[in-house]
């Protein structure tokens, strides 16, 4: 496996294109509608938001993938399209657009949206964009670079990757963007990402993948802990490596997932990274735990906890409040085996150990913890659980970001 | 019922001190050793924190409790003896030194302790401070006050209140003393409460008044999300008031619980409202929730919500991070029945109808939100269920608070 240029185009046979439409109205020079289209129609599946409030886009797109087949993808981001008026109206007017100007049909069109809650989808402005997008559609590092910045709201950097691998004897690729938390008008940071596979998959062994993929990906990254009404992630393959047709779980599968696994870990990172106002990405990685479910748990509470997070931020090797989000992370284990270490490219250091705090040096560790990315390696002494899971720091800008005033 | 003067002191029997003794080392001015004491013995009851790390006096004062008497306390601020070397010798140390004073028996001393977390606690200075604490002791305003002083530790404001009402014909009195999250170098926000009372109430029935009330008042606040090992609150009732004492879940047992329920939920929005860097304290009501737990979870979500704190912060009526809040609380619920007001002593603004966004006066809502005390109401239209809870907002503060180097 190796990776490769081209993100959502890497793959045979699809091409994308990005372009500023009108629904970001403060700014033209942003892209704000994406396409992603395949040369022929593909198995697909999706996750969503467990969201029990959920956008319009997100409604329309799991009925869609009823039948496990698309062919496109149309998104628009400045606006969610969520607790909107004519919301799943509105989304269904972009999924004919799109089908129009392709020539499929409108079930074979994937939808979502992110930006602003609670507000009309300015869907005419997208459905004048559609014909202009489809004409610039390519199969280049370009397009998808162009689709990349398109789904961006207040992200920072755009999120991308794509990876080769042989499944079957062929070479297949596969090829992801995604945006993670941000905004226009500050509302909540939509997850979205969309990946592309040349390699031949049944719909079933898709969604298997995809479901085994986001748990140990997306799932285990959070950046303020808020899930968004429109988090979205999709997978379009459309066979054409010319590999035989992975209908079970065999090798070929194991193949194909552990791909997507390192596509998909490579852009949760991206996510947790650039999570809004971040300065650090923290690994969070428990060992010995009673469980991997148990290790991950732990996990996810210490990235998540704001304590540990502002600590982070101010480069303070506050252990005390990492046993503090273990302990009240719901799983049990006795704190007296704990042992914390912080490590980053600048050192590694022992902080805890056995539950009690060690004497160590306070120059070196927040050294350590100064890098843009650093680690919390936790040691339990339950059993053989381990885990990983991504956060970033709470900062100055994330409370600018989310506190300034909408209008 | 009304509220009077007094905190700790206010009730019969009860006397109070607090001073330095050098637990705080960077500023001799701050208290750091307060002491309760009962002339007589007390039915007494404790409810502590559900982190599976406890700190060593909540372990201490929890074996203490067994017998469901006790007759003081004592607290330190500025070290939180929690993941320290001798932890529970040093808790129980503490005890000794008061029961010593005293002239009662260790077992009837409960204890506390609040600051920096795997730090050995200087539990030689307590001891040398303990008799003139001793000695220090008064059944007074200014007592009750010196021992709220010294269980501060970023506490902007001192929290006490009391409460007379009639039990049984007779003049009960109750009052407390709590300190909400802050910290002398930043580690967790523990809460601690002490609550005194002349009731005549048998063991059982003060526990039992005790679960009920800090599910109501304690639970139903949120500053961080983080729960701290050493959450504690405790009551003392010495039944120096001449009832009959209430031993059963009569008429009497309601008059007390209406009481103690008052005073908790005083306390519990004082700790709320000085939170951590807050300027706004944000009051979320939800009405006509399937259940009262339904409703709790609910509004819990949403003052617990990050991305709804940092609006609060930015006086945005950000109605959409509400919606979501709701969303991802783990309760179900339609969506499209969901009605939003935000108010203040500015006014009362619609903001959300059936799930939908309402136009509405962002100057109206700018001013409402820019009040102190800040209401999030939500009608869900599902039941009968209600609840409020308590919270406040994100701000540079809190990140800079949380941020700072410990040393």
């Amino acid at each position: 496996m190796k990776e490769i240029a081209g993100g959502v185009c890497a793959a045979k046979g699809f091409r994308a294109a990005g372009i500023h439409v009108g629904v970001k109205t403060h700014n033209v020079q942003k892209k704000d509608v994406a396409l992603i289209v395949s040369d022929v129609m593909c198995a697909a599946a999706g996750v969503f938001t467990t969201n029990v409030v959920k956008a319009a886009p997100v409604l329309v797109s799991r009925a869609h993938l009823a039948d496990g087949k698309a062919k496109a993808i149309v998104c628009n981001s400045g606006n969610a399209n969520a607790c909107a008026p004519q919301g799943e109206e509105n989304a269904e007017r972009m999924c004919d657009a799109a089908a129009k100007a392709i020539g499929c049909a409108s079930g074979d069109v994937l939808v979502a949206s992110t930006g602003v809650i609670g507000q009309t989808l300015k869907v005419d402005v997208i459905e004048d964009g559609v014909p202009k997008l489809y004409a610039l559609l390519e199969a280049s590092e370009a397009a998808s670079d162009a689709a990349a910045h398109a789904i961006m709201t207040t992200d920072t950097v755009k999120k991308e990757v794509a990876v080769e691998t042989t499944v079957g004897g062929k070479t297949v690729r596969m090829g992801g963007i995604a945006k993670g938390s941000g905004m226009i008008h500050p509302n909540m940071g939509t997850m979205l990402c969309f990946l592309t596979t040349d390699c031949a998959i049944s719909p079933e062994m898709i969604h298997a993948a995809l479901l085994e993929t986001a748990q140990v990906s997306f799932n285990r990254i959070s950046v303020d802990g808020d899930t968004s009404t429109n988090d979205t992630c999709i997978v379009l393959a459309n066979g054409m490596a010319g590999n035989a047709e992975i209908t079970e779980k065999n090798e070929d599968y194991a193949a194909f997932l552990e791909a997507l696994k390192v596509l998909c870990t490579k852009l949760a990172r991206m996510m947790a990274k650039d999570g809004e106002g971040a300065k650090h990405l923290i690994t969070c990685t428990v060992q010995g735990a009673a469980s991997e479910k148990s290790a991950e748990t732990i996990a996810k509470s210490v990235i998540s906890s704001t304590l540990t997070k502002a600590a982070i931020f101010g480069c303070d090797a506050n252990w005390g409040r990492v046993l503090c989000a273990m302990g009240y992370s719901g799983e049990s284990f006795d704190p007296d085996k704990v042992d914390v270490h912080f490590a980053s490219g600048a050192g590694d250091i022992a902080v805890c150990e056995q539950g009690r705090g060690l004497p160590f040096d306070e120059e070196l560790a927040k050294k350590i913890l100064s890098e843009d990315e650093v680690e919390i390696n936790i040691q339990m002494g339950e059993g053989d659980g381990a885990c990983t899971c991504w956060g970033c720091d709470i900062t100055y800008d994330y409370i600018k970001i989310n506190g300034d005033y909408r209008t």
